[in-house]
């Protein structure tokens, strides 16, 4: 379960954290790519408008988000790749008490 | 503990909601007030620059946050007023299991 902090500091960083609770800030620019890392269940916020190409294993999905939409993260591995014309912005709230196993997660933020 | 999307439904939106988290949007003008309300355990990211004035029987703070932060807000009831120039506009992940009681909270988020 890699972590994204770990694997990819120049892209993640941690805002905010307590025992509940750590926040991510997630930068990027068009072309970036991030390495197989883990994320818990977490709440998506996003700070801007973005496209990106979400991947694990064989499976691949694109995932466009508008600024300033909520969506749910369910614990997962995965890699990314900003596939538009805009940076990423997006902030994690990742959830530190373990969640009801909820089987293989779909690839991505759950769609609204 | 009155739901601020219960006593000011103009202003909060849910804009997520599963079992572990809700999400809430809330957005005013300069002067918009809320009445009392109660928040459980929360992120807070502001989504826009703002200062307000958030109370609770003889308690008052001023809180003044940038576009792009994250905060904790510990359970607390209060009402809020828009003191500023520009719009409040936050974005609340509510968490839904029940934290450790951490005694009396203090007014609004903690400071960074």
């Amino acid at each position: 379960m890699p972590d994204p902090v770990e694997t990819n500091p120049s892209l993640y960083n941690v805002v905010f954290e307590n025992e509940r609770v750590r926040v991510l800030e997630y930068r990027d620019q068009p072309g970036d790519r991030t390495t197989p890392h883990s994320h818990p269940d977490s709440v998506m916020v996003t700070m801007s408008t973005f496209d990106r190409r979400l991947s694990v294993g064989d499976q691949v999905r694109e995932v466009s988000l508008e600024s300033g939409a909520a969506a749910w993260l369910p614990a997962q591995t995965h890699a990314g790749e900003n596939i538009g014309t805009s940076e990423t912005h997006v902030m994690f709230v990742e959830l530190k008490e373990p969640g009801q196993a909820s089987g293989e997660a779909a690839l991505g933020p759950q769609s609204a």
